[in-house]
């Protein structure tokens, strides 16, 4: 028999953790009577008084949101991370070992009307938010070694303030992910003398398998490895190292491709497609200024749960927590759907 | 300023995986108002003509479910892994890795009747559990190198069908989990010449600040490093390296001490506890029956997601999917509830 890679089932490495996939496509076939999540419709009032994201509103701690008319950022009023807290004891125990971590919260509204998300945002009202996320790109990237700017977006996702916002959360340490990948991309380097994801691009380029969106500046694909249903990759094609090394041009470029793809993913199943997204570039903060980022490209990944419709999501639960990463449907066969989706019109608009 | 670990955000390795969990208890303080779980009530009827897990009933691929009243295992009808199919072909290119998976996966029921769960089932149901985990074990480790054996516990842990059940997959090769714990007990070992399990148990019962149960042959503790608000390890304190090795008394002691766990884990929301959990030990099949398991240390992990109540879970997402893992509160602050949980009555015993 053929290896078929949309019948039978297979493993996928991940070169960016060195971590395996399993993809068992024959497993779409399979009948759902499990948990339905309730489909994210847009069905926010434009301004809500009780919302402490909303311009005007009082916060729980008593702050007042500003009055303001395009992006808006504050620190999180509960922050994971503080900027002065003592360090923990050090222990030459292998198995009790703790680390300092200091670091700061900031959440960020992308528009003043709470019934608004990305795809139907103008496209200068994203280019906004990309000019927002670079400012404080800029004045985080002094100080901390990694500024992760992400959105989670729907109730599904954990997402607990329907007002169209996304969080930034500055670190003192390089946290496990990018950490990986600066393994990752370094070793790649050191052996191929190119960045492991431009070698990328230029394969998915030629193979044409996996590419939702491309423009000279950007490439949406999604990856060989991709964990979730409709994961996506929207990789720089600059050789961008990072979110602040963009022109112009390029960020224009990019408020037009994430209109777009978020457009594909709300068309596919007719919902406020849910995910949670985030950057990825070289890191940052004293530590790292100096070194080489010759090895980074620049991406954001999207991580969107929902795997056959508007209300039935993928679990990533026992196998997946205990043993490995496992897929239903194939990477191209994801593509495919997401190239079939309309980006440009979006499903509510007349 | 002192460092107090219950006030002041800081960093745990887990030395399983070499993975770093951010430990961040100052934001249990914060209010939510996120999607809120159905509380997971035991409302089952004792049997249910439509659910095929049930003694007698037609599933959807024509196959009648057996009349039995113990445990009762059959191949799942929609397999993630199949034992016959054709290998990816072989690539050189680092960036486009496929390898083959080999399988089988079963369905285990625990008990004939829908509406009990393992908590509230008996010892010796538990039992006949247990003693079924280990023939499906016996029968399979010949063949596979890794059998995962694990439940998933209600709808929030994508359980599609609420009669008490587990599932066995088995594969080929080892899975990436299981692969890093290979790498990582072999290393303590060749450095310390004790398996690390032992010594952290060892450390575990000086401390007694992560204890929740703890028995002549077993303990259960919240690991120092753990991810899931209560999650939990249960350890085999007799050097087994997998669970066929169990001799009859550490069964018996086993189904106590899995009855007193799922008891409090009910009791501390008052709702069926929802969960995911396996088993994990020395690899098995051709390619490991030779090796030295001398490294392994036999355990079962739990990973609830519950965080403040029933309905309140943890979500992994945005930080946690692109950065690291986050926990609220400490694994020591969780230990102590699950301690102060009833272990022995079930909220819904008379
Ligand atoms: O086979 P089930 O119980 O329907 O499926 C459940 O467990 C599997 C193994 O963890 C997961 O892959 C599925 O996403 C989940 O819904
Ligand atoms: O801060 P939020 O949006 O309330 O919280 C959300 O995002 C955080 C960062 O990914 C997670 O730790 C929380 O579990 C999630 O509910």
């Amino acid at each position: 028999m053929q290896f078929v890679a949309t019948e039978h089932q297979h493993r996928r490495l991940n070169p960016l953790n060195g971590q395996w996939v399993l993809v068992c496509p024959h497993r779409m076939q399979r009948p759902w009577s499990g948990q339905e999540e309730k489909p994210q419709l847009n069905e926010q009032p434009e301004f809500d008084p009780t919302n402490p994201l909303c311009p005007g509103v009082k916060r729980p701690n008593g702050i007042i949101t500003e009055r303001y008319d395009s992006t808006y950022v504050f620190d999180n009023d509960f922050p994971a991370l503080l900027e002065q807290v003592p360090s923990p004891p050090a222990s030459d125990d292998p198995l009790f070992q703790a680390a300092p971590a200091r670091g700061n919260c900031r959440v960020m509204c992308f528009h003043p009307k709470s019934n608004l998300t990305l795809p139907t945002m103008s496209v200068m009202e994203i280019r906004a938010v990309i000019d927002e996320w670079i400012r404080q790109f800029n004045e985080l990237s002094g100080k901390y070694a990694w500024v992760q700017i992400f959105e989670n977006k729907g109730a599904t996702m954990g997402c607990s303030n329907p007002h169209p916002h996304c969080q930034i959360w500055s670190c003192s340490f390089l946290p496990t992910e990018p950490q990986q990948k600066q393994e990752r991309l370094r070793a790649y380097y050191a052996t191929h003398d190119r960045p492991m994801l431009g070698d990328y691009m230029e394969r998915e380029l030629q193979r044409k398998e996996r590419i939702v969106i491309e423009n000279p500046d950007w490439l949406v694909v999604v990856p060989y490895w991709a964990i979730w249903p409709f994961e996506t990759m929207l990789i720089s094609r600059n050789n961008n190292k990072r979110i602040n090394d963009l022109t112009d041009n390029q960020r224009h470029n990019l408020a037009v491709t994430i209109k777009q793809l978020t457009t594909k993913y709300d068309n596919l199943f007719k919902c406020s497609f849910p995910y949670s997204m985030g950057w990825h570039g070289a890191p940052t903060g004293p530590e790292h200024a100096h070194a080489s980022s010759a090895h980074w490209t620049l991406h954001a990944i999207y991580y969107p749960p929902l795997l056959r419709s508007a209300t039935v999501r993928k679990f990533m639960v026992g196998f997946e927590l205990l043993a490995m990463a496992q897929r239903d449907l194939t990477p191209e066969q994801a593509a495919q759907r997401l190239r079939d989706s309309d980006g440009t019109k979006h499903y509510l608009s007349k």
